[in-house]
């Protein structure tokens, strides 16, 4: 499909390739366009039926949009934006460099405008910031078929009809109703008296991420947003969330790795950028790391007569901080899924606990085995390793579980203690003890 | 609430409970019900009107379901089952013990178990698996005034009727339309001439992950399923594509944290299933971890000669482990985004490799300051080290940026390719480059 859209282009079929995007859908129009250079698919996208223009537009990434902007003229720009769902507008002047964004205000009404104004001031990652302002008001006195008939006149330019929103005479939201019962209901049935009045709503300044688990929790596809009055003001519709999950998994991700979070596209952000995303982190442990160096300096002795000791740390401590990550992890993640909550913490480290003597225990003696029979190591220092690293197990995995849970309590995100701030604290800990048991057990 | 509802259980104040009842949504009461013990929930539960007990039931927790269906009659576990959605019955039966299993397969009339073993047929994960078989279906040449009608008398028990489905005599699809069409569309319009011909449908084998993908990439609400001959024989809705998601993020975090993945929640899963889940890994990477002991002992004697060289091998480590998750994880996610193919090896590489010089350069003169001008150490060590780190953290974004786009290569998880099995490899060079560069600065 792409390479024939290519080829067209190339041929400036004008005729044909109108006939293959009436075909195509606008998601697939958009990435075809994206393979193509900017003057041809300028050329292109002039050739879009005007319907799905702006839907076109709204799949295609930030750089095409902004030279579609600039190349445009003012009529055509007018034409995208007031076809455009507004929530995609707000994003789009969230994200456009300022004279672009002049040259999209200029081209909407000044009623659109004061609208959009609004939408922007609400904080970053809020619900308001999201929600969009299309959707369908009933009052509670019509009757369904004086509800269809306004959603008919109404209706065909709303985000989604398929929940319908009823509310007083000061906004005030009083219930829902979907499409799908209006439809099945007598239509001299008044709206009132059949719609659902037990409304799950957020309000304009939740997070996002409260938004996402509301919308899990109750399997919605649409969900209104309220003021502190209760006044509608919004939507937030499903497919925004799926959006939102991802996004919250990936800062989960990119925090728990130590990198600062970042939205953009991993090829088109810069490597200064990047750079300095993970830079920070690696400096901050770097430096930690330095505890480390100091308990090895401390136990210099043993380990200049016992020179063999040096080369299990590093089997120590690969397997302290893989342990200590795998109990980390598996928290993170329960609590960003609200599978446990804080008052779990005593039950979690009980399971952490006994998981690590039995992981550790198993751990410790095929360790042992393997350097007392067959690399005929002294039973001392195979006794040493062998027990430093039951006890580094059960260190990593009590403090990979319980450092999650302190962060919350701290109201940090749990996910920056994830591996790499565990593995620097488990490493000290882990040579401590590891040097301990050595000097106890070689009679040094 | 959930106060209110113990309280009137230990009351046994049936009247009240059954209007608080009435007020609430389905999933507070699952979630009410699962703080109560077990025999007065079976109480309270059977105080549900009828026809919310079902859904109440499909919310609660997998005990407390399988408590339910052994203490109810064959009566009421008929009733419940007639009223759950198809998938829903599917997904109970995979997960339940056979004796409850036999209990609810009883309940059900030969024509549902017919249908619940096709279902069941379906490999695990895969589309068939996760799909319903209730959906609307229209003909191409019904009006559209026919098709709400054919939607009034059919629709009341369908999972979801926002999109309806358009078939011909061999139940091939041939189009969609949305309820919210259907209602704005003239009564008189046929439904073959204003239907959407250009559907977006999955296999009935292709894996969730891919189901996933289709509806993200096409913000989706529902989505059909066919057969290898294009005949439709179920949907897929939006919230349980929201399951899968988070389902496939978690299920990456396990793998990256070097777990095997599971699906069940952390608090109700054992300890010994738990132990068993982490055992594997952390197995294969201690012995792995052999590689650096026998690097060590390769460079005993300048060990010996320069002790203090060991004391900064964990920093160096811990660097190199850092450095490479940071983007083990990044090209991780991109590639489950989809943001980067395997194609894209080549920029990856480079981008890698000129952040690695960045971060790796300030990182090591950062780090000579420090142990030259702050710590006094010998100018040969601190070179030594800092050149070290800077190898380290360009071999661990290589190895890194790579090893997971190899692991896809060869249909592998990229997410296995993380953090603990790139510190093993990372680990063993970085100290093969450390004694080297020291052997040679130190003139050993």
């Amino acid at each position: 499909m792409y390479m024939l859209i290519k080829e067209l282009i190339g041929q400036r079929n004008i005729s044909q390739l109108k006939e293959v995007f009436k075909k195509m859908n606008a998601v697939d129009i958009a990435e075809a366009l994206e393979e193509i250079e900017s003057e041809k698919m300028l050329m292109a996208f002039r050739l879009l039926p005007k319907e799905s223009a702006a839907e076109v537009f709204s799949y295609m990434n930030l750089n095409q949009q902004m030279h579609i902007i600039e190349k445009m003229t003012d009529r055509e720009v007018g034409s995208i934006i007031d076809e455009l769902f507004i929530d995609d507008t707000v994003d789009l002047i969230e994200e456009m460099p300022s004279n672009v964004v002049k040259k999209l205000l200029k081209n909407t009404d000044p009623e659109m405008r004061q609208v959009i104004n609004q939408l922007l001031m609400y904080p970053k990652d809020s619900a308001g910031s999201i929600m969009t302002i299309e959707y369908i008001d009933l009052k509670r006195q019509m009757t369904v078929g004086q509800a269809l008939d306004y959603i008919r006149e109404t209706g065909i330019n709303k985000e989604t009809i398929n929940i319908c929103y009823v509310m007083d005479g000061q906004r005030r939201l009083e219930g829902v109703i979907s499409l799908r019962k209006l439809v099945i209901s007598h239509e001299s049935v008044v709206v009132g008296d059949i719609m659902d009045t037990n409304v799950i709503s957020v309000n304009t300044h939740d997070d996002q991420e409260e938004v996402a688990r509301v919308f899990k929790k109750y399997a919605l596809i649409a969900m209104p947003v309220v003021d502190n009055e209760n006044r509608l003001v919004g939507i937030i519709t499903v497919d925004d969330v799926v959006d939102i999950i991802e996004q919250e998994s990936t800062e989960d991700f990119q925090l728990m790795a130590a990198m600062q979070p970042s939205e953009e596209d991993y090829l088109s952000t810069s490597v200064f950028t990047l750079s300095k995303n993970r830079f920070a982190w690696l400096l901050f442990l770097m430096i930690s790391a330095t505890l480390t160096g100091m308990v090895i300096k401390r136990f210099q002795n043993i380990l200049e007569t016992v020179m063999i000791l040096a080369a299990f740390i590093p089997m120590l401590m690969d397997t302290g901080g893989n342990a200590g990550a795998q109990s980390a992890t598996i928290i993170i993640r329960s609590l960003a899924l609200g599978e446990i909550k804080r008052k779990d913490i005593g039950l979690i480290l009980w399971k952490e606990l006994r998981i690590s003597i039995v992981v550790g225990f198993i751990l410790g003696l095929v360790n042992f085995l393997r350097l007392y029979y067959l690399d005929k190591v002294d039973l001392a220092i195979a006794l040493s390793v062998s027990i430093a690293l039951l006890i580094t197990v059960i260190i990593a995995k009590v403090i990979g579980g319980s450092l999650p849970i302190l962060a919350q309590t701290l109201k940090l995100d749990p996910a920056i203690m994830a591996s790499p701030v565990i593995t620097t604290l488990v490493d000290t800990l882990s040579l401590i003890a590891y040097f301990l048991i050595a000097s106890l057990l070689i009679g040094f």
